[in-house]
């Protein structure tokens, strides 16, 4: 994402309460600081957070965490997120995935949302795609005793690569694949900005749902 | 496929000795048939026969058996495979796939292709395709011990409940999925017919192999 300066950020970090500055102190008290035992879903790359805003206000009882490595790109989702009168049940992180063990106990997080994520498509980049079995050894650990991944995309190359990637690895299944979402039966999607200004031109959005769980090994 | 009448048809059949008119009776013989001890490749539905005759050319030491259900359609791939100088390792039958069972032995069936089936778009005819979980359980019994499918479409719709499909079986799993396989690092496609004229209109082609293994159960 191309960054402008922000002449109205440091005002929004300041007045804004939903940015947790120092995440690894949380690890293994989420659940106590969202103060409920609800499931807790964390969204990698949030960008703008119109996906995450729009889910946590139409799921009050699931817990969100919006994780996006960039401050100027996090600030737009803090805007966003405050203007839309979002909740306690949303909270953001500036962090880089590959650290996520840092910021979460293993079985604190129950969902992933990976969304429109950076496809990386040359080939000696493909360890910085986030379905690389690299990251989803990260995730594995995260999801000890179980866990999913809602991951959607507009880039074929990468969808392919997600797809045997998944499939080569032991204790996933993949479930609802789509080769095209918004002509699909899927119900109750919410669209990231991006996914709004791609599929209005007519291009398809792949889908899938991945569960982990160590009992299938 | 629409069906032309064929005034050579009855000679090319009187002339033409790949066709072996009672599969049934070459169940746990195919081996025996053949001469040898090498792998058997079924493709089911061999439409115009381009295929699966380059492959047996291509491939002398595996045998070949090219099953199609309209005698109108495989006296076409008869008569290219004899055009074409085809050997001994390579056999038709007219049969229908739901019979399979019928003309082979359980592992006698080392790979089964299929090429551009006919999609079967409305929901009520899903069961109609030959990647529905009821044409899987008799490759299953076709497989024991071990066997795999090579899949290719144009469509995307099938591809995708194909992909759901297999996924959701236990025993099955996929490798080089590729949802575009003429810009894809597959080497060796052999096109059929239809394959030519579609992917030359800059259509993609999907493609899976799917492998079989009881002991993944």
């Amino acid at each position: 994402m191309r960054l402008r300066k922000k002449p109205w950020a440091d005002k929004e970090f300041a007045i804004n309460d939903k940015l947790i500055e120092e995440p690894e102190s949380m690890k293994g008290r989420w659940k106590e600081f969202f103060g409920n035992n609800n499931p807790i879903h964390l969204e990698i790359g949030c960008g703008k957070g119109q996906f995450i805003a729009k889910m946590s206000l139409r799921n009050p009882d699931i817990n969100y965490i919006a994780a996006e490595r960039q401050r100027l790109v996090i600030v737009t989702a803090l805007r966003k997120s405050r203007e839309m009168g979002t909740g306690n049940n949303l909270r953001f992180i500036c962090v880089d995935v590959e650290h996520l063990l840092e910021y979460f106990e293993p079985g604190e997080i129950d969902r992933l949302y990976i969304n429109f994520c950076d496809p990386w498509p040359r080939k000696k980049w493909a360890k910085r795609r986030l379905t690389h079995k690299n990251f989803l050894s990260i995730y594995e650990k995260l999801f000890i005793g179980g866990g999913e991944i809602n991951f959607k995309t507009d880039n074929r190359g990468l969808f392919e690569f997600s797809l045997n990637e998944i499939e080569a690895r032991n204790g996933w299944t993949m479930k609802n694949i789509t080769l095209d979402l918004h002509n699909s039966e899927f119900e109750g999607n919410i669209m990231t900005e991006y996914e709004e200004k791609f599929s209005s031109k007519g291009m398809p959005i792949y889908r899938l749902e991945a569960y982990y769980n160590k009992q299938n090994i």
